[in-house]
């Protein structure tokens, strides 16, 4: 059983809308397309370097001041024994080490998903700044544990504090965040109804990507909420078909207990 | 006929490698790829604004004052009587007109091409400068007019003039255009052996971009040069590859008188 490690939010870990790592998410649509069962192993982000380093996960980056970063999603496979981390690494993985699933990271477009995933913070994080930026950080879904560490010196090198945005600055970002960043990319795609995904009819990591964020977003706009009824319906309908897709296909997260 | 807007430089026109600016070398490269004849329309920066407005070819951006910005590549297409700018639009215009041609930009790669294409400068270009900026300003293949208009005020706005760079910079620069730019690319290719693309066997889009920037730079380095036989062996000599599959196909460009 494949086990994965993502940071908890202050609802119940069995909800399935507990983590809120955009790049764990990224796993979570993986797993799910793939038909993969995994189980959950819970932490906080004061937990993830000393978790990394006792199950022998690599590091993934490095900080300004030159040392190494740990982050999550890491994955434990038991059936391979394996350990892997950073979410291209991940599902990169998966496609090798079972060939009979969905590929998402198909080789022809290897470089250019692995460009995409590297733009996005260009593509969508940019315009999303001033939108959730400071909602996210003062939020009751991050747990007291969380809070106090992306207040503290360590988690500001990682987690800088939030520019103030006044509420037009909000409204307006909001716009560009649907018309510039979601509008343009969906202007490169094919029809939605047809063809749901990045690549059309065949579902890829830069679908996960996409995902990933708008999970995320899940955490703060609860589906009941009228700004996450909108953005479903953008765009002909193309997000909240992605969600459809992930969706309909069977829950493989286990719960323990 | 397709008619070519090319910026010239003091090669003799009938020179192969005449033009140097890399964006007009992604649509030599869908061209020749196709299978298409053309003809090159000579100009220099100067010149630009005036002759897209006269042909009626759109503006592709916006100057940091806010004002309409023409670029060269442009087509004009005797057979349809039409006029495209920007090399992105040019090579979808080219697909969907001669279907029967190699399609460059495949509906369902999209907006992976179009994201690989915006993603070049930080992927290229950023290394290049150290390398490239002075040695373009000062080149002999620059006309009179056109480093006249590089150094005017009109031309610094697109032009800056180039950061000189000592020559354990240069170099430095160079290691890591190799290693860092390209390198960090050719790893997540498959082996041009077999598969010399982007999309490995499948020609496309990216190629274009890659091909063009190249094509720029064989203009600096001319090919009997240390340093462009160096570039073209790098990594299992996959550019160079890049550079015969090119060369392998038929001439396209016609030449007048």
């Amino acid at each position: 059983m494949i086990t994965l490690y993502d940071n908890k939010s202050t609802l119940p870990l069995s909800h399935p809308y507990c983590g809120y790592s955009p790049y764990v998410w990224r796993i979570r649509f993986a797993l799910r397309f793939k038909g993969l069962a995994y189980r959950t192993h819970w932490l906080e982000y004061p937990d993830v370097e000393t978790i990394a380093k006792s199950i022998g996960a690599p590091p993934t980056g490095k900080r300004p001041n030159g040392t190494v970063r740990y982050t999550i999603p890491i994955i434990h496979d038991s059936v391979t024994n394996k350990v892997i981390s950073g979410s291209f690494d991940i599902i990169e993985y998966l496609d090798a080490t079972y060939p009979d699933t969905v590929q998402l990271i198909p080789k022809e477009t290897r470089l250019l998903q692995k460009v995409f995933e590297e733009a996005e913070p260009g593509l969508i994080i940019r315009h999303l700044i001033p939108v959730v930026g400071s909602r996210l950080h003062k939020s009751p879904l991050i747990t007291p544990r969380n809070q106090e560490f992306m207040n503290s010196e360590a988690g500001r090198a990682s987690y800088p504090p939030p520019v103030v945005y006044s509420e037009e600055q909000e409204k307006e970002a909001w716009e560009k965040f649907k018309n510039s960043a979601l509008g343009d990319m969906a202007k490169q795609m094919l029809d939605s109804e047809e063809a749901p995904f990045v690549m059309g009819k065949k579902v890829s990591m830069a679908d996960a990507v996409l995902f990933g964020r708008f999970a995320c977003l899940r955490l703060l706009w609860d589906e009941s909420t009228k700004e996450w009824k909108e953005m479903m319906s953008w765009h002909g309908g193309r997000w909240g078909r992605l969600f459809e897709a992930y969706e309909s296909l069977p829950q493989v997260e286990k719960y323990d207990g």
